[in-house]
């Protein structure tokens, strides 16, 4: 166990858009919320997973929708705790700890806001390793865990409870309901046992990493040294392109935030054009017309200067950016987790090709 | 406090059915579904409004959706029971009666399966003394009585529970869960004490009134007499027009089964033509352009020959029928009625005429 403050939610927010590939949300109004419910209720406990007691009651919380519209529309502190007690409420036992759905700006730092206002630790761990911009697309769903009872609430006082028959149900039903709330919602869901949470269902030390990331950065940043080569490192990843962009065209849709970039080349990449498609994250890196990294691989956009990681609603023409790619955690690798996050769940009729592969 | 059977219950679908206004489902459904679940668990106690102790607990049981769609996807028991219990289970309180959301040929006879397979009363109600095709539109709605929280649960095995600010954001959420669903649902919702429902917030006696219009309908025919008079007389209502189906356009819509019909006069009525306008029950009926009758006023269409109800998804080319509207409960003549239910809600820029007004 350890304690995490307002300090070491500046690096988490900005480590955990680096894992959010464009989507998870803003890490600046993720890191605002969670600093200002620490600043009232003090640091929040972090425990490692294996800290756990098989019995542990945990509960992730998190935002559901199309980030583009939760700019305009910020989340307080008090919707997001309604959809967590009435989680506990309907099942008729408190969570003991709350934990992160999936690494994002928003996604990551979210639960914070949970654990510091309820008194109650946080697990170090995320449901992806990365985000994702879909329900089931989480490592538990291979670990038949449910996603529900799941709740759902939006800033007006409106919230759903829902228990579906597949993960995929939850997907369907919970994405209807976020977009009549006005595309985005704070939701509770995949209520967990310490023991599932220790047996693989979520992937341990994301928060953690998510820090480092954050951190790695901030310090190369200030020693005037490459933060994007520290990351690629730091991930095993791979530099895939640099540029500059020269369009964005997005959409609201269905509750996604869905676009396709174009960034033309420059310096070793001149006369060369990446394009990227993006559904809430990126999903796809073509370059020239062929897919150079895909799902569920990761897919980050960075600041060339600063290094700082850029989400999709950021996103926008003139940036000079660096596109890497880093490989996903190893469960996303099996056939199982490919038939669920691979390129072809998406519609794009291409093999998944670990991005190390791609480039030896 | 009465025992009502399979035989009551054949009168009280087809009386249901005409003040269904064309909507709340299929009679003969309806009424198979209750009289198995009374000839497996006995007949079911029908008990007054004023029967009712002030701290009983009402919970109104129904389908919701486009009932055109529910003619090839048949409820089951199990899912209504399901949504049921769901709410008693949520607020923490066993209802102790079910009642009816609505006079319709499945809605009014949904609740017995509830009363029939839990071994509970029925209150001889229901929540608008017609059928109506969204949740708001309830005289509850005029008491301030909450449709949340409501339960609705699918066939397949997944359910909700949703809490809402008002009852016109239960509709919306509902709905788009229904239609998820695909297109129907079984709810639970308006959870009541005894005490609203004794102030008025229900409609008091609608099954007596329907099992007394069935009858009505089943005893004139077989005595040769006038069916469409004797239900026109009991109503107090007035025969619109007669003449045979020359078109049904329709379409189901959003979670509704919307419609146009045209009939062409005969007898007194040659050389005009009547156009009903429909949203899973009859909004308006147009003679040759002008509204001669509107909701929340009852507009039934009848079986020239038989008398009996036909619904909006019976309706089709050459059926030879009867229209008649007939007043409302004077609840809904109110203006606060009439910005629920009038016909400017439904789009329609035309006042509100009571029925026996224009045609005295």
């Amino acid at each position: 166990m350890r304690l995490v403050g307002e300090a070491e939610l500046e690096d988490v927010a900005v480590g955990a858009a680096i894992l959010g590939t464009g989507g998870g949300g803003d890490p600046y109004i993720g890191k605002l919320l969670a600093q200002a419910a620490i600043r009232e209720h003090g640091p929040v406990q972090m425990v490692s997973v294996d800290e756990l007691d098989d019995d542990d009651f945990v509960v992730p919380s998190a935002m559901m929708g199309a980030p583009t519209v939760m700019i305009e529309k910020l989340p307080r502190g008090t919707e997001v705790i309604r959809a967590f007690e009435a989680l506990g409420d309907y099942v008729g036992r408190k969570p003991t700890h709350t934990t992160s759905i999936e690494a994002g700006g928003l996604n990551s730092t979210t639960p914070f806001v949970v654990a510091a206002q309820l008194g109650i630790p946080l697990v170090d761990a995320d449901g992806m390793g990365r985000a994702f911009p879909e329900i089931q697309m989480i490592v538990a769903t291979m670990h038949g865990v449910k996603a529900t009872p799941m709740t759902l609430a939006d800033e007006k006082g409106n919230s759903a409870v829902i228990d579906t028959v597949d993960n995929s149900w939850t997907e369907r039903l919970a994405r209807t309901l976020t977009v009549d709330f006005g595309a985005t919602s704070m939701i509770a869901l995949y209520p967990m046992t310490g023991a599932q949470v220790k047996a693989g269902a979520f992937v341990a030390g994301t928060i953690s990493l998510a820090e480092e990331l954050g951190r790695l950065v901030r310090e190369t940043r200030a020693a005037h040294e490459d933060p994007v080569a520290a990351v690629v490192e730091r991930l095993g990843g791979r530099r895939l392109f640099g540029g500059k962009v020269v369009d964005v065209a997005r959409r609201t849709e269905a509750g996604w935030a869905k676009a396709e970039a174009r960034i033309d080349g420059t310096g070793g990449d001149a006369g060369s054009t990446l394009v990227l498609q993006t559904q809430n994250e990126h999903l796809v890196a073509i370059r020239d017309g062929v897919v150079v990294c895909s799902v569920p691989d990761l897919i980050v956009v960075m600041d060339a200067e600063t290094g700082g990681p850029i989400t999709t609603e950021e996103l926008r023409y003139g940036f000079r950016v660096v596109v890497i790619g880093a490989p996903c955690v190893p469960a996303w690798r099996t056939e199982e987790g490919l038939a669920i996050v691979g390129p072809r769940y998406f519609g794009y009729d291409v093999d998944y090709i670990p991005v190390e592969e791609r480039f030896p």
